[in-house]
């Protein structure tokens, strides 16, 4: 019984073994799934890699081997913000995750059976060294843009801290140079109400015995902080459920619109995301801190590590609504970046939607992308 | 075996029998716990009611029955914000609460067993109504102030919306008069996460089964959104717990001193609130809304409700940084307690403690409170 679900168009690489992880653990056949869109140019000169979130899959857009559309269909495509006429586009499935890389689901090779917690601690960084390690392996020497959303938003700073040189140009998307005890907290809380399950039995659940509460309280918990309450006064106001959709006999159950709409999120995500992969994507994100970089006798070091990355360019998209990632830490990387050299675009979204509005708001976010990628504007051509 | 935790220096009102409820129940032999300081004027002038957040007792501060600081020590006293040398002040234990008023934990006269779900449906209105009633029995037919704090904000707008000229004046602290789609969704995952506990068992858990982990995640949930991201920046940062605090065998276990901080919070709560009353009261603020109070041919109903309510004089306070309690919402009360005819002073604080800042920032919301009531001031003497 496994736990991982891979996409159908998934295309598989296999990590350098033994595949050192930052804080000490080793993998052993282990693999990265991802998929592409449009062609590399003879020089190599036109890659775009995309870094996700902490549970998308690596099928951000439909393309010939799986139609489906992804989770970034608007942006991807011909004549789109990343447009593959012109862009090869890359998109990985971090490392640690159950949609076809190696993780806390995948079998461990030396048993057999699925890691579980015996999977080692799992660091942002690790995921950034994979994802370089298939950049390179398509001999691809330097991106010519490196985008990252939310989680992604940090891996693509530990890929450029870790990798010097290897992206001429950045797109950060709603991320972060190292977790606040805000989100730090909001993260805790999900893990908690995982581990508090008693099926969760130490990561040794099965489909019979699946903590389907903990997941369930974790992505609805998510979903409160992924949104805002601005977006949610004008949609749900104080709506009630239509009688013929509430349990009369539950005294307290569902009532609103927006325990409704909660609960269809926890609903279609509680069997599609591994808890235990939940867990280590989860910390991982607690962990991550840009200070790590930073020369030893530096004041502001997070400043300091950002600007020992060097770019040409680079785009920072924030939204005005985020209260997980907010918009101070898109400034605060936007600043250090150009303090490194880049001519940076700081970009704050008056979106509504909060954290996800890089999903949603593609209106928004396709222009602003679209435009530093080669459009139109100041900031055209990469 | 009682859940109920009752103050040592309470005193206890007997609730007209049979109290008629706003959803259709009825409680036989129920009462209300209240504490008071200062002394009643002859003329009963000086009466000042304070209507709780969702936990507090009526232990507001120590007084000679009860020597221990209460839950709102700093602002009441002689000399202080609230002046007990000046006002004879009365604290109430929110009817469904479990700190000496009837609730879910009282014992249910038909059985003599605790209520538990068989509790009536509980609305906001029935504490303000048993309020009103106690306030009659001490011979007070007017009150000079009437505060309400958080969720206290919205039963002292529905006792006043109920008891037309019950007070001559009003503080509003971090109300609301209505609430919003985010803070339902929150209290929805609250109450989720007590139900899901195995141990709740439908409300019939006792001291060996109970429902502790329902209650951690609750109160840790409660705790992030009654502070905020602001404060908790500058409080905790990104910093650890020692080591000798940390558990390494716990794989997930706690390392941020923020995960600690919540740990505290919930661990000074789970055994001091019974969880069939929090469920009770939380559903409560949900269900409260001004606007059933309107005129049915007004175009904007909250304004028209809060604008029917007749008072000398009005201060509502909030805070920027507060999440559950947007000031959006102290605006709201504050423009419609103006239209209906009184003097209102808004006062938005720029505390960095979010919701909770009423209870620690005392020296900005002491000063306000203080000059409202009578210091100095052109908004003084009540």
């Amino acid at each position: 019984m496994s736990f991982e679900r891979i996409p159908p168009g998934s295309r598989f690489f296999a990590l350098p073994t033994p595949f050192r992880m930052k804080r000490g653990g080793v993998l052993h056949g282990a693999r990265l799934a991802y998929e592409t869109w449009g062609r590399l140019a003879p020089d190599a000169g036109n890659a775009v890699l995309i870094l996700t979130g902490l549970s998308p899959s690596a099928h951000a857009a439909a393309h010939a081997g799986d139609a489906s559309p992804g989770w970034w269909e608007p942006m991807i495509g011909p004549g789109r913000a990343i447009d593959t006429d012109r862009w090869f586009v890359i998109c990985v499935n971090s490392l640690g995750s159950c949609k076809g890389s190696t993780g806390p689901a995948s079998p461990d090779p030396a048993s057999g059976e699925a890691y579980r917690l015996d999977f080692p601690e799992l660091a942002i960084e690790d995921g950034a060294d994979a994802a370089h390690a298939l950049v390179a392996s398509l001999g691809i020497e330097r991106l010519a843009c490196l985008v990252g959303c939310s989680m992604g938003g940090m891996t693509a700073l530990a890929y450029l801290l870790r990798h010097p040189g290897s992206a001429r140009t950045h797109v950060n998307v709603c991320g972060s140079a190292r977790a606040l005890p805000f989100s730090i907290a909001i993260r805790s809380l999900q893990r908690e109400a995982i581990r508090l399950d008693p099926e969760w039995r130490e990561g040794r659940y099965d489909a019979e015995h699946y903590p389907e509460n903990g997941m369930r309280m974790a992505r609805k918990l998510g979903v409160v902080t992924y949104r805002s309450a601005l977006e949610w006064s004008g949609r749900f106001g104080r709506v009630r459920l239509d009688p013929d959709r509430r349990h009369d006999d539950e005294p307290f159950g569902l009532e609103f619109e927006v325990e409704s709409y909660l609960e269809g999120h926890a609903r279609r995500f509680v069997r599609q995301f591994d808890p235990n992969c939940y867990l280590y994507l989860s910390r991982s994100m607690d962990w991550f801190d840009v200070i790590e970089y930073a020369p030893a006798d530096a004041a502001e070091r997070v400043a300091a590590a950002l600007a020992s990355i060097r770019l040409e360019r680079a785009l920072v998209l924030g939204v005005e609504t985020d209260i997980l990632f907010p918009l101070q830490q898109q400034e605060e990387i936007a600043e250090g970046l150009a303090a490194g050299g880049a001519a940076v675009t700081f970009s704050p979204q008056p979106s509504p939607q909060g954290h996800d509005a890089f999903l949603v708001d593609i209106a928004r976010f396709g222009a602003a992308i679209g435009a530093f990628l080669g459009g139109t504007g100041p900031a055209a051509g990469v």
